[in-house]
């Protein structure tokens, strides 16, 4: 699927190859609070693999471990494939800054999507039309102005106070980028973290948070993602727990045809 | 919290300490269609985690990444911690046999769970007592019959035909050892991989199957999975989607007061 080598997102997932070695490099243009976001972090990690040239087959799971904190600049990805078989590929990488300790720890499997028996069980949410939603303003995190927000439930306010319940974890939305730029897995891989922390929907209110663990999987060949040809995605995230300063998230990306692309979980940090 | 040597469970994920490698084997009593249970070997995993010496912290997150089979017999767990700060410690491990290629690729990050605001959006789904529903039968794969499964919901009968429409992926069951054994994080990761293939109760029929990812988070610290003292939960698990020869689960573990201990994921090759 050809990328836009003009589109922040494709500049801000480059890499460099090597050997054993790649290269990437952190985006002002995608930045969270204190380091990139782990989205676009995820998504050069993925595209590493993606280019490599030892790979084959779809990427069918994808873990991302956030170890510590990545300074803006150049990083280093150590990208190994672990043992390759007839159908599947387990991949791990390491990213890590200036011959430093690991900063993230990440695992792939790529596998081929042969033809088999479909079923689809889950129900895609229902929701009105993007055109008639309006934008989710801009806010200081400069990633999420690279997306186009559009609330169908659980639209975050945090203008006002804080809540005095829990409110509802459940969040959907339609997510493009703003420059529109046609999905690929590496915008799957991106946009299943570019959902606001469980915790802020929760308590109306920001407070410190990061991803320790995400986990993302897809449900489609890469001929299943060309046919669709999008720009943006149904997507839903909700919550189960918040608990000794840790809380989960789980989420789904659909295509507005009503193709499951995606679902993702993962596990955050609070301090609240 | 201690375990009994005696139960063929801890015989069955007993490792032996090494400096970076540690040994465990494969149990006939934990053994699956092709090889060994997978939920014992993520057990197997973890213990060796818990048990090295450099640990902090309680688990809070474990992916497997199952690459290849396991034979009968012992196997090396090539255990690394990748970073460790203040807070969490991210693991490597990788599941050899002989000096082979990496038959298992492991991550797991244990953390300090420190006390925070509390808030559980998740239902604890309703159940009959366990006591008022018999026990599923034997079958063929060993694993199965170490556990004690009652189901509530989507009992899975494969005596009579395959279904002609797809059935429910859902079910609710209580899971305990068939010898009561007190569930610490070695069981809970067990039993996060003790659901029968989602395929199974979706066709009711028995196709080839096998879990490629499988990722586990633990929503209590030591000492709350302490204090519940209990030898069985309460288990959910659910699919969304079916396609091209892979499909997803997604399940809960509860305690039987109420207490959500941990939630799962995995995706699976299928044949149908």
């Amino acid at each position: 699927m050809p990328t836009d080598p003009r589109h922040l997102f494709d500049d801000a997932t480059r890499v460099t190859a090597g050997d054993s070695c790649w290269q990437g490099k952190t985006s002002p243009d995608y930045w969270a609070f204190v380091g990139p976001f782990g989205g676009a972090t995820a998504a050069t990690v993925l595209r590493a693999l993606i280019d490599h040239p030892q790979r084959s087959g779809d990427p069918l799971a994808l873990t991302m471990n956030y170890c510590a904190p990545i300074a803006e600049g150049t990083f280093d990805l150590d990208v190994r494939l672990v043992k390759a078989n007839r159908s599947t590929q387990p991949w791990c990488v390491e990213l890590s800054q200036g011959g430093g300790e690991v900063a993230t720890l990440a695992t792939a499997v790529f596998a081929e999507r042969r033809p088999s028996w479909s079923h689809r069980p889950a129900q895609m949410p229902q929701a009105r039309p993007f055109e008639e939603i309006r934008p989710y303003p801009d806010v200081a995190a400069t990633w999420a102005n690279q997306y186009d927000f559009r609330f169908i439930e659980g639209f975050p306010d945090f203008r006002g106070r804080k809540a005095e319940k829990p409110e509802s974890a459940l969040s959907s939305l339609w997510i493009g980028d703003r420059v529109p730029r046609r999905i690929d897995y590496l915008s799957l891989m991106a946009m299943s973290d570019a959902f606001f922390a469980r915790i802020f929907h929760v308590r109306r209110e920001l407070v410190p948070i990061g991803t320790v663990s995400l986990t993302t999987y897809f449900h489609v060949g890469a001929d299943d993602l060309a046919d669709e040809n999008i720009t943006r995605v149904l997507a839903t995230a909700d919550a189960k727990i918040f608990h000794r300063s840790y809380g989960d998230q789980s989420g789904e990306l659909w295509s507005p045809s009503g193709r499951l692309l995606a679902t993702t979980t993962q596990i955050a940090y609070f301090k609240a």
